[in-house]
């Protein structure tokens, strides 16, 4: 019976100007080609990554569904209609894959309660591939998304993440805001130990990607990294 | 002065039997042809993955450096040898992609060390699209490895993690060898409360994949799941 059903599969975007083949596996192109029902967290861009990724795709023709933080139960339960009549869904968030701390977990979360199978693609993960460059992951690691904005306050939980990592041999990954990148370096290197090694990896799988893993007391020698509004992933350990 | 050094390429491999182009990009191929030094922990393995990603290869041609959970500083070192000499050098693991949980990172580690520039390819990691595939990923989660072996203290490991995850809307992701799949399905539904959420991720990317989130509750009602020495992925939440 289960098989009748339609399927939600997650669909892998770039995480910046990227040739196609360096970061996507060609299925990407061949599901994307071949559905007509996508989950969107933004229309626009996602419009603009289908017809890239696939230039003959007729946009008018192609159903979107908008999904966001603050969509009820009913908006996501929409979503997935298609796939009890049989027809497959595709989840598109705005960078990297989706339903990892996105929307998109909301559409994956009702499809397993309505019994509709959901298929992940491969692609680019700014989270996994900065973890992975970084040197820093052990046989544990933690993603804590965005900081506390306010500084006490994000320098309170950047110890916070320090000690966690000290005592568990644990690589902890953040997140920011691209414009308050600089804020972030200085926070981090002012309120963390000079041991402490920091990973900074910035426009991953781009021309520009920069990727560099320092002992917090290289970085303040180092000087101040050109990562101002550039998006970007903090991890220490 | 940096460029004139190799880079460090981390290549990722297959979690099972799966076309190439449903999960690798042509890049990852790209490179696997280009390369002639590899940092391997497994080099059977590995030289077994490079003829079928290029049939062409002259596998007496590549050189392999083994790396595993005892290499010393002195055998890492020996593997990034050949980008102090302007060369560039794979770092390829038994599954997935190199460097997160595995011995890889601890040649990307030496190569930040030395001014060696390290590059992520993109390729299936079971414990992202695990993740992915969970509906479970909030804006945080974490992954903790293997749980201990003997059953009350794996247990006890499994209702901390449930307390972590339910304080922090936090997914907890784990791993286990898989012929003690069926004794950690029984352990965590055993242990934790009917509420809970368990996401059982099998064999990933292959024609076999099996993902399914459900309550403990839920999962107790259906019986125990047909995972039995397959590779999977837990999370709960």
């Amino acid at each position: 019976m289960e098989n009748a059903k339609g399927k939600v599969l997650l669909i892998p975007t770039f995480l910046g100007e990227t040739p196609y083949q360096d970061v996507m596996p060609e299925r990407v192109r061949t599901e994307i080609t071949r559905l007509t029902f996508f989950a969107v967290e933004n229309e626009k861009t996602a419009r603009r990554y289908i017809k890239k990724v696939n230039p003959n795709a007729v946009i008018d023709q192609l159903t979107f569904f908008p999904i966001g933080k603050h969509s009820s139960e009913d908006d996501i339960l929409h979503c997935i209609k298609p796939c009890m009549n049989g027809q497959d869904v595709g989840v598109i968030s705005e960078a990297g894959v989706p339903a990892v701390a996105d929307p998109g977990a909301a559409v994956v979360a009702l499809a397993h309660a309505n019994g509709v199978r959901v298929v992940p693609l491969c692609g680019p993960s700014s989270i996994l591939m900065g973890l992975m460059a970084s040197g820093l992951s052990g046989q544990n690691f933690a993603f804590n998304g965005y900081l506390p904005i306010g500084k006490p306050e994000r320098r309170a939980r950047l110890r916070e993440l320090e000690a966690i990592a000290s005592r568990g041999a644990a690589a902890q990954i953040c997140i920011e805001t691209p414009f308050r990148n600089l804020q972030m370096f200085s926070d981090v290197t002012d309120a963390l130990s000079p041991r402490t090694m920091l990973c900074i990896a910035c426009d991953i799988t781009t021309a520009d990607e920069y990727i560099r893993t320092k002992s917090i007391a290289e970085w303040k020698k180092a000087g101040v990294p050109d990562i101002n509004k550039r998006p970007c992933i903090f991890i220490i350990q």
